[in-house]
């Protein structure tokens, strides 16, 4: 049976409707994608660097911009020490690594340094990321996303042309709450979600014997659940781990590996949803 | 050498003194145990959740309040599907499970409902929790913290009374960095740290074969450098991820699990800094 909704006036309905908000590219910049997870430690980061490097591969021009304030990993992980310069006193130049344009406020900060903000400093920060910073015609730009569903989604979402979404997250039941969250977030928000990914997905031993620490096919059911593309399964993989470690990605040290060939994969799935 | 400084004059002391913050307990709480990781997907929940287990064999009443507004866990780790009672619109009452008296944001809404909140409004949310709920009679308030060094962590830092942190992370290089910030954000607000815990420590196949998925000895490290208890290994372990899944903590569910001794074995080294 059908629910009849009582009609609201025109003045009304529009004191009512969602703002609306003027979205604008990254400066310097073609494609936009988020990597997100909602949930962290889900290799996020690992993912992002690796993915970017991977659409390099493809002949684009790439930046990744590493939009974790409160905990960045970029510069660990691209093996990064010098700092942003600045010409005029007001925008940064990003700094080319692997052939990437990277920026993190972990260039501006000592590593170990805690960034103790609020919301309103986080948003401040952001926005220089996204309007000061001179990336240098790119086709795409790869923005690392921190966890959860807080200010430095709202100011990308509403703030800026977000093209597509990658969701990464294990296949633990207890991340896939916060991936839903996530998918959910997104589709109000109404940024294109380009695909969920498997991360972590399995780990194998030695013998070859594989171990479902996480669980087994549950970011697939949530793709198909919500209609979302699945994207790919990325195992557990001591490598992969210790590339990111040590500063050079593995996509960057050893291109053929089974894992970087599967980052090319995602990468080459991807590529199919933009008109480049 | 010593290196002279200028002194300032009294005003100015106390004008560019750090801005002194009232700190009170929780209300019917004795102590307060915050569960930081400073990174998230640690498996900062899991532990959190049997800690608690363990603190309350030890014949404590304890709390769990899940402090993570956008990604809370304790619903589902602690299998609790009902909404929180209000007697008189004001206050809540905490819900019990398992023995333990327990509150999360995800009381309050559909689990899959992501909370697009900005700064103040999770700052407000973690008032209601610290403030409004009628904790009752407790020796110890475990809170799950979200990632990051944000506006929960300052609410709490600056308005409560928190007796101490236990710092939880994987020993992959990339997660140490996220714990040494957190070190230095909880120095820096004189948050007392009672030690560090090494998660996901290592997998063991079914051979008995270990793995150092995540690296070895990186959080023991950590402690020595900044001078903090180390407070032992939890495996990165099938069992104990199924259990959180489910709804059951191992804990609780497997009291006699070679993993629930080790959390057993912490809470007793926990104890011993709090006069009960």
């Amino acid at each position: 049976m059908d629910k009849k909704t009582v009609g609201l006036s025109g003045t009304l309905k529009e004191n009512t409707a969602p703002k609306s908000f003027n979205k604008n590219p990254i400066k310097g910049t073609k494609f936009t994608i988020a990597i997100s997870s909602a949930k962290g430690g889900v290799g996020k980061s690992t993912f992002a660097m690796n993915f970017a490097l991977a659409l390099k591969s493809l002949n684009y021009k790439v930046g990744i911009l590493d939009a974790d304030i409160y905990g960045p990993s970029l510069p660990k992980m691209m093996n990064i020490k010098e700092k942003p310069k600045s010409e005029d006193g007001k925008s940064l130049a990003p700094i080319e690594q692997y052939g990437i344009q990277c920026m993190s406020i972990g260039f501006l900060v000592d590593e170990e340094t805690p960034m103790i903000w609020r919301g309103p400093m986080v948003t401040s920060a952001i926005k220089t990321f996204t309007q000061k910073v001179l990336w240098n015609n790119l086709d795409f730009i790869v923005v690392d996303m921190p966890p959860g569903t807080g200010d430095t989604q709202l100011t990308f979402a509403q703030e800026i042309k977000v093209d597509g979404v990658i969701i990464v997250s294990t296949p633990q039941e207890i991340a896939l709450l916060d991936v839903k969250r996530g998918i959910r977030m997104f589709d109000k928000l109404k940024v294109p979600i380009l695909g969920l990914v498997d991360n972590m997905s399995f780990f194998e031993d030695d013998e070859g014997k594989k171990y479902n620490i996480f669980g087994e096919g549950g970011v697939e059911k949530v793709a198909n659940k919500y209609s979302k593309k699945f994207l790919g399964k990325v195992p557990i993989n001591i490598d992969l781990r210790t590339a990111a470690d040590s500063g050079q990605p593995l996509f960057f040290s050893n291109p053929n590996h089974k894992i970087s060939k599967i980052f090319s994969e995602i990468a080459k799935n991807i590529k199919q949803s933009f008109k480049t």
